[in-house]
């Protein structure tokens, strides 16, 4: 039986590599910075131009698909996931790292059915590094396989994750304490380039052995989540528990063993999931 | 006159790319790690090969400089900085990063005479990118110009740290209790890529406002310092005073303001300089 879902996927493929020409050309322009929920969450025009011109031709080809996209849902649309064909779209992935043109900034698009993560695609546009994952087949950056590292002993691991743009104190004091536990483990080091997606997909090619956060959201996870299972990895809640797409919380790791040790550490920021309804 | 150095800095650059090559080959390989001050203070043998290579040939070269050299110093040798011409060499800035194929690895290369620096290499060599800087001729990646972002406005810094190889929970507990007084003025956000080199010149690149750090050493700082300056950025001493190369801390920031507010924000970890004879 042909595969329902490829011709979606390669679709999306040049989809995102449009999206992050449109992406690169911009960096080269004078950008204009707006803020959302914090002074320091921050949002462009080229976040907005970008998720409608990658969802403006999905919606044209797949009439009858549904759309999570991070720009439309702060514009009010909602973020319910059904059994539907669901595309889930970040359009600038490190949108704080575009406005400073620190190099990491992505494309994530993760295509959803039934609930389940069927195709993910991180286009890390600046570094031209090229992530995708159909689920049963493997996940390859650029055409390369990727294997996670495998990595079982905590002691001997290298972690990705993000300080974040919520500025609450209480807040800021749980996301370092969880670094002071895992440092005293101790843990080789932690590391963070600025986009949870490049951060995932780092954790896929084995480079890094784990990418923990709380905060984020689904269209931050869709595209990489894939990239991780099909690298061998894991995706755990960061209670230990099922991972949860729209819970905003994550552990990607390379291993069980890895990814438990890092849930028994972390302490849990109480969060609103992105598909509640107040 | 002709620039008396320019002839070393050409010769350290060609030295650099093949040192580069000699860790992009040995990332291809079997890894094999020792551990120096603490168990996540990693070494590897090509560290050693990388050092000797570039330290050999150099000495043949110039047998009337000096040199001070992170794997010599490790093996007992002495880092006091005289006036005479001295190489200060880092062959693998980003051990943990190579150990783990996290793909920001740079060799580092620093010309000091009269205890000013005349001119960096920092070549990021998975990456391919080459950063140079000659004292009075300006900062280059791969042959363009750099510049520093000039920003000013510490509540619009992207900054770039390290949580450092140093496990003492004393020392912890000061690395992220200054994080959190800098999240919260605010800022934007902080990124850590894992070498010291590398923060600094994407700081010189201008894709972060500021790199700051305290427990590093001269071989980490010696190359990027220039690449900074001479790309428009200041550097300092943790304390807002001068920077002095000997003393294992710095600000690199693209302005004195910026400069100035985090030394203000900055408690200061005790430590014992490079040039300190017991």
């Amino acid at each position: 039986m042909a595969d329902p879902w490829q011709e979606c996927m390669d679709y999306a493929v040049g989809l995102a590599r449009k999206a992050g020409e449109i992406i690169c050309g911009a960096l080269k322009e004078e950008i204009s910075v707006m803020t959302k929920s914090s002074p320091v969450d921050l949002v462009t025009e080229t976040d907005q131009k970008v998720e409608n011109f990658i969802i403006s031709l999905l919606k044209e080809k797949y009439p009858s698909h549904s759309f999570i996209g991070e720009e439309s849902v702060a514009a009010g649309e909602g973020s319910i996931l059904t059994d539907n064909p669901t595309w889930i779209i970040d359009p600038i992935d490190g949108t704080t790292n575009f406005v400073h043109r620190f190099p990491f900034v992505a494309v994530s698009i993760g295509f959803v059915v039934n609930k389940k993560i069927e195709f993910g695609i991180v286009y890390s546009c600046v570094e031209d590094k090229m992530y995708t994952a159909r689920k049963g087949k493997g996940s390859f950056c650029n055409g390369q396989k990727l294997q996670v590292s495998g990595q079982k002993d905590i002691t001997k691991s290298l972690l990705v994750t993000e300080l974040g743009s919520n500025r609450d104190p209480e807040t800021i004091k749980i996301i370092l304490s969880n670094m002071e536990r895992l440092l005293s483990i101790p843990i080789h080091g932690i590391r963070a380039v600025g986009t949870a997606a490049v951060n995932m997909c780092l954790v896929a090619t084995g480079g890094a052995d784990a990418y923990y956060e709380m905060g984020i959201h689904c269209w931050d996870m869709a595209g990489a989540g894939i990239i991780i299972t099909e690298a061998g990895g894991v995706l755990l809640d960061v209670s230990g528990g099922p991972f949860d797409l729209m819970s905003r919380r994550i552990i990607a790791a390379s291993s069980q063993a890895i990814g438990e040790r890092i849930a028994k550490a972390l302490q849990i920021i109480p969060l609103k999931r992105d598909d509640a309804t107040n």
